[in-house]
């Protein structure tokens, strides 16, 4: 629960300082730092060594990462980055996310609703095919439409031609843009996972601290043809206990970072943005809270989004404090004015001086947009206005569409439409309710558009009408619907639907408002940007944009308030933490391990830090050694890790992996799992 | 968790409509409705049934109910509302709170280490002395002033002359002015309390739900000169089991309804004021949850607030679900308009046709004033402006202090200000620490004033160095300090009292303006009660003020969604309940239960549900059959009635009770406690 404020070094994004710090950066694929590598690591990649860490690596659905571990297909990551499918092929009677599963025989593994593998196959630059859109004398918002509709010719070229996922990844805030190929596995299907009391083992409480005791792992197998997929590109395995400075790779898809972020950016994050979220996540965890009182089912169904939501608020509540700190801010505002006075002073950058004031009036207007939204926390009504949209959207030509909408993530956008996975009406009550309220509270229930929302009732009657009075729970009804155009949906009489179409041009005000601030400041960024290469030269990494990234950097413990804190546990220290905490959920460790106590290692290495620079996207991430064996998985950060998406900081962030050896001797003595074990890494 | 809405019927305070409705009513001493009592409930109550009722009952520290229940100064109240003091005497070693207390003997008993408990010994009609201070040609300000003034001249000629607590007590929003007399109880010892696991059966999930299982009830016993209190007047006792429609009175404190409200104050506290108040209910919930998480000592330490936290956001959500509901207001503004249109059309009434805009204004100012405060969540920084703030009173006349700074509360004052009661450091920073982030969070960091609070640190090391340089959790040195003058504690270094004069003036500007807000509210809430007088004749009771009241109503079951809700619970449905849900925390009765489970009478009733209009602040009160005998105790509302403050519902909200059948056979059986059962009533 405490933070530990280290001495704070700035980061060094884009070389703003002379070297780069320490283990500082989250490098592209096609721009490994190898002069880095070779000096401070004596480690030269081969571009064979590098091809395998990408291949080998996988995006996990939306977001998180995760390995190929088998030739067969098999695939390794946190249970947490797992939940979503484990709760989705949960029900009361089988609640494999609490109590973990394990398929026996390959006829035995569950095919996930609604679950997709990307794996990056090709990275390709193609800033230049972007830039030559925008010709000099265009408006922003022309620009924009232009670079728009560049990139989605781009992809549906690539996707026409590869047959492969193709997008274009804006980088560097808009300075250089790179197409990314993706092999998609779409046949997913649940292998092994453990039980949430050592997937999660001190909860809450212990997230984001360190020393920790958690299998946070699950396995997946991916499907072709209704058969194991053929893997050539996976990680072996490498259990030996880890040593004092052991370099390690961590290839994984970091979400977001805004290390480029101006101090204007970072003043409305910290005074704004951040305050406003952490409302929403406390008020969202207080309601999964109270839902999960009324019944052992209500908590399962909860569980996971609970989990999410306090995830979330502990780390914007880590984020919001280190931006709290005026040291940080005085450090940033040093880097920053130093950059501005280079621009000032550089013949070629005049134009580029501007970049600041204009995020910085971006920061005024967003103001007025924060917490305005034109749509409700419920999975049958985002059905619902997907369907609106997307049919609004294919009247449009693909260039001219919603990115999301365009030819080139059809697949998936389809594939999460027409999901089975169960939807809980009192979940959905509880959801919806609270969301209708939410907005009568933003606009005053005197609004006259609050009023044709709630039709005359309160958020909760109006929410069980909207429920009573909708299909979409049905996956046919939604695919029926899918394949009519506008006036299909309009003359459908399905609640949902209606409410979609009343907030329709409202959600669209909203969104080209803040697409066209998002515009001024991708602008914006990419003269920073520019003036950043001028200045200081090209030879660093972009903020992560939750694609595939590599980190690295050594396995370390670190020093907190005096103490020295380990750089590994072992599973005799889990059951000695559990003795500690009397055994108490969430501090209890489950059956299968008690059961077999005698019989473990209890030596075996559990959980361990190291300093690679990583951030929420990277969970699952498979940690490598020199030689590209897989010695564990990212699954934390420590607290002090939890303001890196701002600045990266020398000491004492640490990510939080678990090592496969305890992963292997689990599943061997308490999982009866020696097929599992014996397929890892082969 | 789910809101049955009824048929709402609109409350009649002040005879807005042609009857009041059932049992509404929360009716002052000296003005019961007599000609209601007769027609509805066939009861006459004599002067000294009267006396006897208002002698008995006891106000419980700041709020809260009780009563007497013996002639040796046994007082009965609620577990929760006795929480405070439980919770002060209670250390890792010995939890009263948790694991409940049984002083065998009288010098067993543990003096409570800053109560006091208030007997009502008389009631005076001051309106007119109150009245004649103010000239007509005043400005509110000067009015404001000179009101101010004569009730402090009442109240001190009053505590001069009689010795006992006097305050003038603002009724019907200023339409009447009474001053009460009390007798203080200022020796007041825990005697007996049960576990919190029966105290609080079912725990925040079934809080405001019914039916319940609570023997949510412990024992003080008023000392006077170190020996137990001689008491004239006491509640005897009746543990018949109920009857179907059972008249039933209620003397207690209910400490604020609002039913007077405008319709726009109203809107303002649908729109703005709960909202924000629940924002902030949320955040303190999660900040002492996170605390909780730190170990057993902390769950300890941080239990009673959390409750009441919990309490409070469940009751501010029912109210503002209640207020959501635009059936509410649309007959809200119907009887407004009525009234209105009265007053337009009446001869003598001009002049107040003004009060529903000043009001409307009022409202709009006070949004610039919402989540404004220039004070911290903190026991030591609480000390410390109250330090302040006293300094710089006391060098006024009594009469042009802040009215909690005057002489007739100044005993009660200083018992708080010297309370040896812990004060926990940890939990200290916390909440500083969150207190001082919010700070941040509504100014802006980059906030000269905001900068000067945090001394150029962040919030947590702030909080941490002004708990580390504060020498207020010494008593001993409050004491000394609250001897000294202004200079006195001009001159300190501590920490805390610097940090309360940099805020001070902020603290006088925020005060004033809400104090000039609330008079003008004051002035046009006492337009609106005289033309209430005018119009629809004088013969009704004004909204509560934490003072005593009188309820009346029947003990009947309800319906809710079609199922028939039975009057009352037996304890051996609170074992039922526990089986039901597998005897899991919070449903999880005491061992103490368990272990005599064979010798309790399981039929004996435990809980029940009844008519009276009761809220916030009746928690304690007495429940007596129409011979003046206790048959019961308040300690919650069904959820239906979270809506009271704002209207009166006929059906279906209920107060709810523990049965005094209950008390007494568990305190033999289960307590080993046959002294007090025989004690109590006699």
């Amino acid at each position: 629960m405490q933070r530990q404020c280290g001495k704070i070094v700035l980061g060094c994004l884009f070389g703003l300082c002379a070297a780069i710090y320490a283990d500082e950066g989250m490098w592209l694929f096609n721009q490994l730092p190898m002069e880095r590598l070779r000096d401070r690591h004596n480690f030269e990649p081969t571009d064979e060594w590098i091809e395998h860490l990408r291949l080998a690596s996988v995006r996990f659905g939306r977001g998180g990462s995760a390995s190929f571990v088998s030739s067969k297909g098999l695939v390794i990551t946190n249970h947490h980055v797992g939940a979503r499918t484990l709760q989705k092929l949960s029900t009361l009677e089988h609640n494999y996310y609490h109590d973990g599963f394990h398929a026996r025989s390959h006829a035995d593994e569950i095919p996930a609703p609604d679950l997709e593998l990307f794996q990056l196959v090709s990275i390709e630059d193609v800033t230049e095919l972007v830039a030559k859109a925008v010709e000099p004398e265009m408006t922003a918002a022309e620009a924009a439409a232009a670079r728009r509709a560049a990139i989605a010719r781009i992809e549906s070229e690539s996707l026409e031609t590869t047959k492969l996922r193709s997008d274009v990844i804006t980088l560097y805030g808009g300075g250089r843009y790179h197409l990314y190929r993706y092999r998609r596995f779409t046949d997913v299907r649940l292998v092994w996972s453990p039980e949430m009391a050592t997937a999660f083992f001190g909860g809450d409480a212990d997230n984001f601290e360190y020393p920790r005791y958690c299998l946070d792992v699950c396995l997946f197998r991916a499907y072709e043809n209704e058969k194991p997929a053929e893997i050539e590109h996976f990680f072996r395995v490498n259990d030996a206990a880890p040593t004092a400075n052991q370099l390690v790779f961590v290839p994984g898809n970091p979400y977001r970072t805004e290390r480029i972020l101006t101090t204007a950016a970072l003043k409305f994050e910290r005074d704004k943005a951040l305050p406003n979220r952490l409302d929403y996540l406390r008020r969202r965890e207080i309601l999964l809270q109270q839902y999960s009182l009324d019944g052992d089912e209500q908590k399962r169904r909860a569980s996971g989004q609970l989990f999410g939501t306090q995830n979330g608020r502990k780390r914007s509540m880590g984020a919001l404090q280190g931006l709290q700190d005026p040291e940080f801010f005085a450090l940033r505002e040093r880097v920053e004015d130093e950059l501005r006075d280079a621009v000032r002073n550089h013949p070629d950058l005049k134009a580029n001086s501007v970049a600041w004031d204009k995020i910085a009036d971006v920061q005024r207007r967003q103001e007025g947009l924060l917490g305005q939204y034109a749509s409700f926390h419920s999975q049958l009504y985002t059905i619902a206005e997907t369907l609106v949209v997307k049919a609004i959207e294919d009247e449009k030509e693909n260039e001219e569409r919603l990115p999301e909408y365009r030819a080139s993530g059809r697949h998936s956008l389809l594939k999460r439409l027409f999901s089975p996975a169960p939807i809980y009406d009192d979940l959905e009550l509880a959801s919806l309710a609270d969301s209708l309220a939410k907005h009568v509270e933003e606009h005053g229930a005197d609004d006259p558009f609050v009023q044709q929302i709630l039709d005359g009732k309160s958020p909760r009657h109006r929410a069980a009408e909207l429920i009573a009075n909708t299909k979409l729970a049905d996956v046919a009804v939604r695919k029926k619907l899918a394949e009519g155009d506008r006036q299909t949906l309009l003359d459908s009489d399905d609640s949902m639907l209606q409410l979609a179409w009343l907030m329709q041009d409202e959600w669209r005000r909203l969104r080209t408002a803040r697409d066209e601030l998002k515009e001024i400041e991708r602008q914006a960024y990419a003269q920073i940007a520019d003036a950043l290469f001028t200045v200081y030269g090209e030879s660093a990494y972009p903020d992560a944009t939750g694609t595939l990234r590599l980190a690295f950097g050594t396995i370390k413990g670190y020093d907190e308030e005096g103490k020295t804190i380990p750089a590994f546990t072992t599973i005799g220290d889990a059951f000695a933490d559990e003795d500690r905490h009397s055994a108490e959920t969430p501090w209890k460790l489950p059956a299968s391990w008690h059961a077999v106590r005698e019989k473990i290692d209890l030596s075996t290495p559990l959980n361990f830090v190291s300093t690679p620079d990583i951030t929420g996207g990277n969970s699952g991430s498979p940690v490598l050694n020199r030689e590209g064996e897989l010695v564990g998985l990212i699954f934390d950060g420590n607290i002090q890790s939890l303001t890196q998406g701002y600045l990266y900081r020398e000491e004492p962030a640490r990510a939080v992996s678990v090592h496969i050896a305890a992963v292997l001797e689990l599943l061997r003595e308490a999982y009866d799992a020696d097929h599992l074990a014996d397929e890892l890494g082969r």
